[in-house]
Parts: C-alpha cells; structure tokens; sequence
C-alpha cells in the first residue's frame, strides 16, 4: 500500500498538510468493506460485531449524561466520562460497520456535550494527583479517554459537517491535546517521559492528530515536544521502554497494560504512514514485545513478578496486542491459538476480523513456549529475567531466576528470586500485589498501604534478606540504580539448564550470587539445584524463604508449632506481616521439607549446620484491614555467618492419585547433599538421588566465553 | 437369557449344583464375542483395553512375588498384595479377550503361590485391627483381594485342569471364604453387618461361591450365616443400607464407597442368576443410590458432608457404577454424559463396552440435576438431605441443609448445616475430614487425630454451636439414637424453594429449628434466607458459624484484628483448634459481612442486637502436625439468650471482571433486614433488597397438610 512517492517527499520536506482517509486509526475502508464482506461467514466474529452493536443500540437508548467531574476512580462522574468513551467508540465502530447514521448521531451529540463542558474545566477537583487531569483526576484517564473518543470521531469524521468538524477541533480536540501536553510543567514531562504514561499521552495525542491532520501534534507524539526523537516521543519510548529482547522493566503485569497504547497508536501509524514501517522499527521490537509478553506466562496467566494480580491471556489488552500484531505480520500464526484457546472476543476491527477468519479457516499454529533469557534494560544491560521450561512440554513446568532491575514504581526488592510451577500450578510462588483492583472498600482499589511494606520487601520473596533488611533497605531510588549481573545463561543442552546471576549492591558488603541447574532427571525425578552463595567479610543473618503452595507434608527433623499463641516472625521490613508458625533446629547435616500440591509431592532437602534454625511462617500478621493473603513459607536462617552458601535440591517427585487411590514416591529420593568445595573461584555441589551420585560445579571467574560449570554423574 | 424352567426349578427345590459358564462374574461368553467383534470400532475403549493390556503384560514381564504378610496399608508387603490382585484381574481379563494363555498361565503361577503360602497363615502380624486378615491387616482389604481375584479366577476357569481348581477350591479360596464368614467372632458379625464392610464381604463370599459353584457360600452372601435374609446377607443390605430416596447414610464421599461392591455383586448375580432381577430388586434401589450418588455433586465433585475428601465423578468406584448399571438399564442415557465428560477409562468388561459403544452411537443424554430431598434412614424417616438447585442451570447454584441421622462411624455433630455452592466455587463450605489418604508420614494415611477432634466438632460446621459444646457433646452413640425432623421440604415453585427441620435432642434443653428460602430473585440478587430459630428455658450461648471460601472484604462494623499476637478461639470442643483472627460488636441492629470468590460477591447481613458478638476464626490452632488446613470462618455469637432467632440473609450479589477490570455491585443490597414476629408458632422476617420489600413467614405447628409458609413482596 505504497503512496505515491510525491507525497511522501511532500510530507519529509514541506510538512504540508495532506486530507486524510476516514476511518485510518482502527479500521480501515479496505477493512470495513472486507468485514461487510464476510458477516455471517464467521460465527466467532459475528459474536463479536453482535456484542458491540447491543453496547452501542444500549448507549444509544440511554440518556446522554455528561457531567462535571467531581469524583475519583471508581466513583460516579469517573465511571460515567469512562462509559461515555466506550459509548462513542462502540457508536463509531457500528456506524462503519451499518452505515446507520444513529450511531454517527450519538457520537456527534456526545461530543456536543462535551464541547459545552470542556471549555469550562479548570484541573479536576479531587487533587490526589501530581498529574490531574481535567475529565479524570489524573491524566492518565484523560489519555484513554481521548484514544477512544479519537477512534470514534474517526470513524464518523466524514458524516460531520465541516463546520461541526472545524469546531470540535479548535475547540475541544486541540484546547484538550495542549492541555495534556503542555497545560503544566507536569504534563510536558509526562508526556515526554519514558513510561508507559508517556506512551498514552503520546498515542492520545497522535490519534486526534491523525483524524484531525494535524501534523504537528503527529509530531511531537512522534518524535517529543521538541521534535527532535532524542527528549521524549513514541519512537524514543520504542527506543527505550523495551530491551532488545522486548522486555519491558516493570514486569509482565505491567508490559500487558504497557502494551496496549503502544500497539493502538502503531496500527494508527501503520495506517496513515504505511513507509514508515512502523511494526519493523528496532528489528521488529514490538513483535518481539508482544511474543516476549506472551511467553512470560504460566498455563494462560502471567508471572506474578513485581507488582502483580492475576491476568492472563484473557486480559482485553492482550486481545489487542494479538489481534493488531497479528494483522501487520499475518506469518504469525501462533497468535491465533492465543486468540482461540484463551480469549472470549476479537476487535470489532480489520484486525479482529483477519484473526477471527484465519482461525477459521484453520491456520493458527501452536505458540511454544521456551527457555530464554530476557535481557532487561534498553541496552539489556541491566540484568534479565532467566525462563526454564522442562524439555518434555507435557510435564508442563517452568523455573524462572529474577535478576532484573528494579522496574519503576512497581518493582520489588526482590534480587535474584526464583519461581516454580509445575504440572499446571504456582509450586513456589511470587506473592504479586496486595490490591483489589476496582474494590472500593478496600483502599479504594488501589494498591494497599501493605503492597509497599510487604509485597514489595525482600522477606516476602524466595531469595536471601541480609540481617532482617529489604534490599536496598527497600529504598527504590537507591536500587534503581543497579541490576544484577547474568553471569551465565545455558540451555544448550535442555537435560539442565543452569543459569547464575550476581548482586554487590543490595546489601552493603555482601556479594550475593544465585546458581540455578535446572536437572531434567536425576535418579528419575527432576531436580533444581539451587547454589545461594553470599560472601561477606562481616557476620550477618542471612534468611532464605520458600514461599510454597500447597499442604505441609513433612519436615525431616522434629519441629515445634504455635499451638495456644502465635507471635510474629520479627519486627524489621517485612517481617512482622509474618506470623511465626513454627520453628526447628536441623537433627542432621540436611534437612528435607516435603510439600503437596494436586499429583505431586514437592521437596527442598537443604544442607544446615549448627548455626541453621529453621521457621515455617504465613503471612497476614499487622494487618489489620485483611489486605494480605495468609500464604506459607518454609525459611532457612544461617545465623552470625561472613560467608555462607545455601545449597538446597528442589525436587518434584512422586504421584497423588485420588482417582485410583495411589500415592507412589510420596517421599524424597535425595539421599544425599553436601557442599564438597566452596571458594571465591568455586562451589562444587555434590547429591545423591535414587543410587545416581552427582557433582555439579560451577566456577565464579570465567570469561565470558569460557565453560562456567560443569555436571557429571558417577 | 432366561434359562429353561426345569434347571431354576431345580435350583430353588433342591440345592442341586449346576454347573455354571464362565466367565460370568465381570465378562459372559455372549459379551467377550461382542467385545472381540468390536474392537477398532470405539477407539476410546480400544484405549482401555489397552491400557488394560498393558498392566497385563507389565504384569507378565515381572517376577511373582508372594510375600509373607508382614506391614500395615501402605508398606510393601499390602502393596505387593494389592499389586497382585489387579495384576491377576488384568491377565484375566486379557485371557478372556485374546485367548493368549500366557495371561491364563500367569494367573494360575500366581495362585499357585497363593496356594502354598495362604494355609500357613494366621492372623496377620500387624495389630493394628480388630478385624485382622490373613494377607492384609485388616479383613476388608482380605474381601477386596477376594473380590478381585474371584473375577481373575472366573476368567480363566475353563482353563485350568479340573485337579487344578479342586485344588483352588478346596484348599485355597473355601477355607478363605470360611475364615472371612467365621474365623472369628468378629468376623462373623462384619460378614452378617448391615455396613459397607459387609457388603464386601458378602460381595467376596458371594462371587468366589458363583466361581465354584458352591451354592451354600452363595445362599449366605446373600442372605446372612443363617440363611435367613433376616439377620445379615447382601440382600438385607439392599434393604436397611439405602433410604427409600438412595441415600447411603454416611454421605456422599462413603457411598461412592460403598457403591463399589454393590454393584459388582449385582452384576455378578445378575449374570449368574438372572430372574432375581436383582437391578429391579426394591423399586431399582441400586439404580436410585447410583443416581442420588451422582446428585450428591456440584461440578463434578461430591459434597464434603461428613468425612469426606475431594473425590468427585472420575473415582472408579463412579465407574464401575456407572458402567454396570448402565449395562443392566440401557434407558439410562444419561449415564453415558458422566462417563463422557468426567471419567477417564471404561471397565474393561460388557458393560464398559455398551457405554462406550452408545456413547460413540451419540446416544449420551443431559444429566439433570434437580433439586430433591434426600430422606435418610431405611425407612426414610431420620432425616435428610435437602438440595437445592437453582431454576436456571447456567447460575449454577447448589443450596443445601443437612438434617441428616449421625451417618455411623464417618457422620459428624453437625445438625442442620448449611452448604453452598455457586458458579463453580464452593462458598459456604463443609470442612470435610482431616485425612492425607495414603501420605504414610501423616498419620499413616488415616484419619488424624484432628478429624474427630475439630472436623467432627459442631463448631467447624455452618450451623448453631450451643455453650461452646458439640452436639451431643460429641458422643456418636448418643447421637446416633436420634435424626432431626424434616418440617418441611417445599420446591413447588422453583423461584422460591424453602426448607425447615428442626432438632430437640443436640443440646438438651434447646430445640432448634432452621428454615431455608432459596430466593432465586429478590431486588436483582439472589437471597438465601436463613432463620435459625432456637428455644430454651435456660440462658446459653448461641455460635452460628459461616465458614466462607474467598477473601475477606469488609464488614459493616468496625472490627480489631489480631496483629502481633493471636490466640485461640475457645478451650473446648473444636473450639481450641481455631484460632481467633479477629472480633467485633455491631454497630446497627444488623451487620453485613461481604466476600469474594471468583467473579462474584457474597455477603452475609444478620440481625444483631447488644448481646451479639462478632468473630472472625480461621482453623489450624492446636495443630501440632499440620493436619489442618488454614480455613476462615465469619462467627455470630449470641451471649445470654433463651430463646434467640438469627435471622440472617445470603446474599450473591455483583460481578467481578478482571478481563477487562470492571467492578459492579460490590456491596451488598440488603437496606434492611428484620424479626418482625417471633414466637412459638411462627417467625415473619422482613427483608429490604433494592427498594423491594419482601416478608417470609414460617408457620411451626401446621399439620403436614397445610402451607407452612407465605412470602409476599410488597
């Protein structure tokens, strides 16, 4: 779809202001004539197009409430000017789709109404934000409102007389556009920042200025406010919101709702300024966001790394992100599983319709999931998230090592933490946010004031708190200063994996390294080794928790529980949001604790001495308001160690069958494990699983391209 | 397949042995011909059969060992036994279906064995029963071994030399059926019992007696150790083990139990003894237990009333039901759809074969489930089960009441419970049992210790707990002398389905009386309305617990929370194992409690007054093993009262959509909630839902006639 070569040079030198095709942000005419085309040819879509149409007939039979805004999320001016956006866009799309111009008429009378109201608006009145808006309390709301009242006006542009149109623009549109760029220093930086934020602002702006032809909003979403791609802009965020390897450094919870902007404004670019290639840009970076977001998942539902609740596959985001990928790249045929196996609708688009009809016809392709580390940092420079899937996709399982960096606002401090899942369920899991979203009794819905003080601290995740302390000291703007280093990432050979990563800055003094070999078969079960090594010249305490999911089984030295009382586990950081279940000493040189989850027994046998105490704790104590979930974890602690490795085997054994009423292997094969080396250059770890011995090396001072462990059997 | 007048006639005047066809326990002649001319056809049973071939020749592949009995259940000496009994029934049948006689030859090598180590047998070393075995610990595994290894014998009958099964016969299997009748006293009275023990024990006399045509082994298990019918026998089982309605009296978990060698005993006689009709015998009792057994379930999985795991429509014990009866009542299609959609395998025999073959002819039908009142007792009058099912299947609500009588052994003190269920989650929850079955380092796979002491106490169950005690004070003879009595079961009109039964000997002096409305729509929301009504002469206090499944989201009174220590909830009962999360006084003449599961909200409002207290408790206090799981339960107490009605409303209200983040009706509608009359003969409740004002009245004293109850929305 090459326009001519005169006006892309026209555009490049002059800048001249060329009449666009309506609809181009969405949905195309091509589009639109093909979807007319094949209604009833795709039952799946129709369902779709059927949905849209009883949201658009149920705003249009509703009265037209446009009110001055008064109220914060969730409250009722918010939800209306919320439902209001949807109207329009749902309006708009039906009209191209019916040509009925009621549909066109709703959205004109709307924005009527909104023509009379905005002028008026002063900044929005409930003042929690540094950044608030004029419709919405913050800004953010004001950008999807505009994204979504774009897509209409759009898509009824051409029923509108000029002069309705000339007045929309000059008095609604642009006043709205300068405001959310420029109406304060706040804004201008919002808009110009590198954050997801910034990525709506840029795509509102960007839209409206596509339907209105308004190059230089198109720009400045572009390319900054300042034009120059090098202080903010779209292209810029592509630049540098994503690593090479499409991660993006919040994490996946938040690469979902990230997503969403960017794929919305690059189908609007894609539309309008096809040679720009927008979907190649950066080696494909948005292809590669997109994939890198679906496979930072688990059976549908994303890693609950960072801040995080559960999502999935399902989200409404994901449905974009797939569809519109999918429509600029249609070799991408394992998108169409996602959309079939997990999602409940498509676009009411050109896109949702190339999906819906090659699901159809029978194209969509398995998406595999696989090991690979994803580089974190725009240069994948500041650590990265290190994935494991089991080479046999029945077993179903994946280990994952955070060695990220902090990831923004939503990171936790959380170096080097490692998450199991297994045979369909979380085994050792990552706690996520305390928040119920859009729960208004409870903190509003927003995230809880126990997110910060225990979600985020180092003691609610599986690594290692040094002296009772988060890392960083839970100081987010000392740790976004570093990452962890990936000191190896093997999976050439998929019988074990092993990745190792490093960390010298979250606790002052000590050197924390995390080793992982992921054993696809050791003695016949599979087997984690986990080689946690700090090194430090001064005595610390170092705890290491297991967040586990399941039921307590066993441990293999006698423990005693709080039976009459229970007090918390300790005071500092996020320790007294755990209540102190129980506690033991080590009777040997390991210790074994043996969980149950669906079919499978789980174990961590761990390598203790007479320094080691050990605790089970459960989350929910100081907490007051019943923010926090009550999950369990199993803790060792070295108590007054310089150095110190933690060496334990997470083991996945045995069969829970309730249908026959069988339980095979429910105990733990690991006979034996002991640490035979431990240096500055070395640990060589030693096991004994079912009668196969094993010794498993792994060297801290190698070149990059040297071997940096080694595992043999004997 | 009658068979010629002369030969029953023989049979019934003069004891004459007839030489029988074999196979004819689980195979006849006529269905292994059917079975063999099928094969191909229905590659889902082609797959059992296979799998069924594999153990076979798993089997074969491996050495015969015979050990002399030594462990208890679990350890390797029971599992061996266990082994070889499947492993016999395997070749069995493969002989059967391939005429290969390496599977006949396997079977008689094992016998073999068995022959010369059963005669050196006591009692089993283990003292762990008062009923021990010979191969197993305890003579029930002894009836399963029997049961097994008549079907295996059966099979390859016509195979062996005539020496051989003399051999067998006498000095093998008649000695072990006379030790299961009479090796002891204790024996004896099991094998004469009316209880599922007997029935296996029945069953295994019974089915090795068809095998050896010995017709005096046959005429006990059927009819007692004197013949009678009157004092003992499987047919006297059929009459006093099942209500009138099908209900097994220990609950659903055992009578699926339970189930298992009823059925395969009714096969077994059916084929050899076909004009017993004995598929026919009591109204089709057995057709009615398989099909009140399978409406004992939501999603799949039966209630948890009284011990019970989870254990739901893929247990096998469901798919020897299902396929039996199946065979022996074609019209059942709609047992076709649970083998279908829940089971994994078919039995490998005729009548696995007819399931799937109209499974595969599409012949599989809808299995209704139905609101029903399940009478307990044998002749229907201790009690029930009072199910509720909503009028629309695709609100999947589940509403029950147990009234039911103690249910022996496995039966818990929980008169007048309440359960429910809704959109795929339970809600209201019945603990079930404390029981890792077949986890050998929890108390080896038994019950726990914890089971009788907090699973069976009244006070982990959703009804009225009176001076902290259990009903009964917990003494299961006691509470097996009495039932409560159903007042009233009324479903005539499906948009309010109500139920009330009452209860004067739990708590001496305290009559109480619960009545249930199901209001499937009252303001918008559905409205369970629950009036517990309890009369006394003497001050108490009331416990009415709401064990709720989901996350704590308000209650409409301020509340203090354990933070840095927390106790127990009580000494007595099972109330030291709870521990007390959190307590309140209301605030208003009624509290609201809200919750979420999954995608919808459940409140609990109730009327309060200044002698009420509030509690949140959650189990696992006490707990020094980890028994327990760590449920959470929403308590009102009622302090010095006589007489006292909690009058309290259910409320499933909202939506909770995180796919596309959207929030509506989170909080409860109930506006007002009242005791507008109260007195012996009746109880008139207002309720305010939505700007509808609603009164239910429940009259106490009506004859059975007339209407006990009015509703009027006003």
């Amino acid at each position: 779809m090459k326009k001519p070569l005169i006006i892309i040079t026209l555009l490049i030198f002059a800048n001249v202001i060329i009449a666009r095709e309506h609809p181009s942000l969405m949905m195309t005419g091509k589009g639109v004539a093909e979807m007319k085309k094949g209604m009833g040819k795709y039952p799946a879509f129709d369902a779709s197009i059927e949905e849209t149409k009883t949201k658009a007939d149920f705003a249009i039979a509703s009265p037209i409430v446009v009110p001055v805004p008064k109220d914060g999320g969730g409250g009722a001016t918010h939800e209306k000017h919320k439902d209001n956006y949807y109207s329009m866009y749902y309006c708009g799309i039906m009209f191209q789709l019916t040509g009925e111009k009621k549909y066109a008429g709703f959205v004109e009378k709307m924005l009527d109404e909104y023509l009379k109201l905005y002028p008026t608006l002063g900044y929005h009145p409930v003042k929690m934000s540094s950044n608030p808006g004029r419709l919405f309390w913050q800004t953010l709301n004001d950008f999807v409102w505009l994204v979504h009242t774009s897509i209409a006006y759009d898509c009824v542009y051409n029923y509108l007389p000029e002069q309705k149109r000339t007045e929309y623009n000059n008095k609604l549109f642009k006043p709205m556009a300068q405001f959310l760029m420029d109406g304060s220093d706040a804004n201008n930086k919002i808009f110009n920042k590198m954050h997801n934020h910034g990525t709506w602002a840029c795509a509102a702006v960007g839209m409206i200025g596509y339907v209105m032809d308004d190059n230089e909003l198109i720009q400045k979403a572009l390319y900054g406010s300042d034009k120059t791609g090098k202080n903010g802009g779209y292209m810029q965020q592509l630049d540098e919101l994503f690593s090479p390897d499409g991660y993006f450094t919040e994490g996946a919870y938040y690469q979902r709702y990230a997503i969403w902007p960017f794929v919305i404004f690059a189908q609007a670019i894609n539309n309008n300024d096809p040679d720009k290639k927008i979907f190649l840009y950066r080696d494909a970076i948005l292809k590669k966001a997109v994939s890198t977001l679906i496979q930072m998942t688990y059976n549908g539902e994303f890693f609950t790394i960072n801040d995080a609740l559960k999502k999935g596959f399902s989200a409404q985001e994901l449905v974009f992100a797939d569809n519109i990928l999918y429509a600029a790249d249609n070799s991408q045929k394992e998108l169409l599983t996602i959309s079939k196996n997990y999602q409940s609708f498509f676009l009411p688009s050109d896109a949702g319709f190339a999906v819906a009809r090659d699901i159809a016809r029978g194209e969509a392709k398995e998406f595999k999931l696989i090991s690979q580390l994803l580089r974190d940092g725009s240069d994948g420079k500041m650590g990265g998230l290190a994935i494991f899937r089991s080479p046999k996709p029945a077993e179903n399982t994946t280990f994952l090592m955070k060695a990220t960096s902090h990831g923004l606002s939503h990171g936790h401090f959380d170096k080097l933490t490692i998450s199991y899942y297994d045979d369909g369920n979380p085994i050792l899991v990552d706690y996520g946010s305390s928040r119920f979203l859009n729960i208004v009794v409870k903190y509003n819905g927003g995230y809880t004031p126990l997110n910060d003080k225990y979600s985020m601290s180092t003691i609610s995740h599986n690594t290692v708190s040094v002296d009772m302390k988060s890392h960083y000291e839970g100081d987010i703007k000392v740790s976004s200063n570093y990452a962890p280093t990936i000191y190896c990432y093997d999976i050439s050979n998929p019988e074990i994996q092993v990745c190792s990563a490093y960390e010298t800055n979250a606790s002052p003094g000590v050197k924390m390294q995390r080793t992982n070999a992921v054993i696809e078969n050791l003695g016949g079960v599979r087997i984690i080794l986990d080689i946690f090594k700090l090194t430090s010249e001064k005595e610390h305490t170092y705890d290491l928790p297991f967040f586990y999911n399941g039921d307590m089984i066993s441990l293999s030295t006698p423990y005693t529980k709080a039976l009459e009382q229970m007090g918390i586990f300790g005071n500092s950081d996020g320790y007294r949001y755990l209540w102190k279940e129980a506690w033991a000493k080590p009777n040997d040189s390991k210790v074994c604790f043996t969980w149950l989850k669906g079919r499978r027994f789980y174990s961590v046998t761990t390598v203790t001495d007479s320094k080691s105490d050990l605790f089970f704790v459960r989350s929910g104590a100081n907490d007051p308001e019943y923010y926090l979930r009550t999950d369990p974890a199993f803790i060792i602690r070295q108590n007054s160690a310089k150095n110190h490795t933690f060496l334990s085997a997470i083991e996945t054994h045995g069969k829970y069958d309730l249908v026959v009423e069988k339980t095979e292997n429910a105990v733990s094969s690991v006979k034996s494990l002991r640490i035979i080396e431990d240096n500055d250059n070395y640990t060589v770890a030693e096991i004994e699983v079912n009668e196969v011995k094993a010794r498993f090396r792994i060297d801290y001072n190698k070149e990059s391209s040297a071997a940096k462990w080694t595992f043999n059997k004997y």
